[in-house]
């Protein structure tokens, strides 16, 4: 039996072996009374997907459950810090959000990741990530919506040439074909969009007691 | 307020703005029952380090507790599978480790990660990322009972130069100088070393009911 298991055992090494973990993802699932999953929202910036993700959250913690919500802020801060902009930054940044959410959604966690994720290829990559733990949710609100939202001015800017590659101005918004679930905001209150949401973290995510 | 808060706000923001999580620090360990850390295992290749991690997980669970190993195994194969063996790889690869372990513990979970970290400076942006939560175990053994075990036959490989820049070889392990906890498994068995592990993750991290 191997009795140690570093980066430094792939080195050369042609036959790399793991110590196995030796607790499985069902005794996991069953302490933490629920399923491990992955919602991951899409969206045109202002479409609402923080907002819902935080709500959700919130929701599902009151209810029992354990979630968290990846977004901008827990991982631009720290993780993806090294990060920029550039279209290959936007790229690895989206790639290490999946890879993130499918190791907590192995340890049981329900995860919401809120990332605009503008690009089809970028989506399927988590999906693959997280294999069958995985759901699309489209935050749908169309464009006019969510310029006249423009909580933070952006879209003003974008339009005004200050802001290059703003999704759905001057960059394209990939829309979801295979969405596992479609909250239109535009067309309902962030209360009962959560409520959608909610019920349908409930019905994939948690185990009847 | 806000209603979104994604990357692309970052663009060209001076003001960036992000909607708070709802459930505070505090409500994630009421619910987990118990406070979050990491534990930091770092020591030679073959010190035992994996053994051990896997065993105080398994442990941890039987207690009732939420523990998860970080490893090789989970991220050289998917956050880290574009990371490749060169001096600044490694170096961000102990980084990620550090960054994602940070946000485990956040979360409230009992991170132990299991990599050789041979660097003072690598370990201590691990401890930084974490800020109070993090613990610094020097899973000691001495480079002649490590290399006596060579279960992978490597340092045998590193001795006759197939693999170069191995730690204690050929590439220098700094010992740590502020461990908060050093385990000697060259005078300990696995059952008694894991013992000592145990009882020092429950006194830091467990929350009496």
């Amino acid at each position: 039996m191997s009795t140690d298991n570093t980066e430094q055992s792939h080195q050369g090494a042609t036959n790399v072996t793991y110590v196995p973990h030796q607790v499985s993802a069902e005794e996991r699932k069953a302490r933490m009374k629920q399923k491990g999953g992955v919602l991951w929202l899409t969206g045109l910036s202002a479409s609402g997907k923080s907002t819902l993700a935080i709500e959700l959250e919130r929701q599902l913690h009151e209810a029992g459950h354990f979630a968290y919500v990846l977004d901008g802020d827990n991982l631009r801060h720290g993780l993806n810090s090294d990060l920029g902009f550039s279209a290959a930054d936007r790229e690895e940044n989206i790639r290490r959000v999946g890879e993130v959410a499918a190791l907590m959604a192995e340890i049981g966690l329900i995860v919401i990741s809120a990332f605009i994720s503008p690009y089809r290829s970028d989506r399927e990559k988590a999906r693959q990530a997280a294999r069958g733990q995985f759901r699309e949710v489209w935050v749908q609100a169309s464009l006019e919506t969510c310029e006249s939202r423009d909580p933070k001015g952006l879209y003003k800017r974008a339009r005004a040439g200050e802001i290059t590659d703003f999704t759905g101005i001057s960059a394209p918004y990939e829309e979801p074909e295979q969405a596992d679930l479609i909250v239109r905001t535009d067309n309902m209150s962030v209360a009962d969009s959560a409520k959608v949401l909610f019920d349908y973290a409930l019905k994939h995510f948690s185990i009847p007691a």
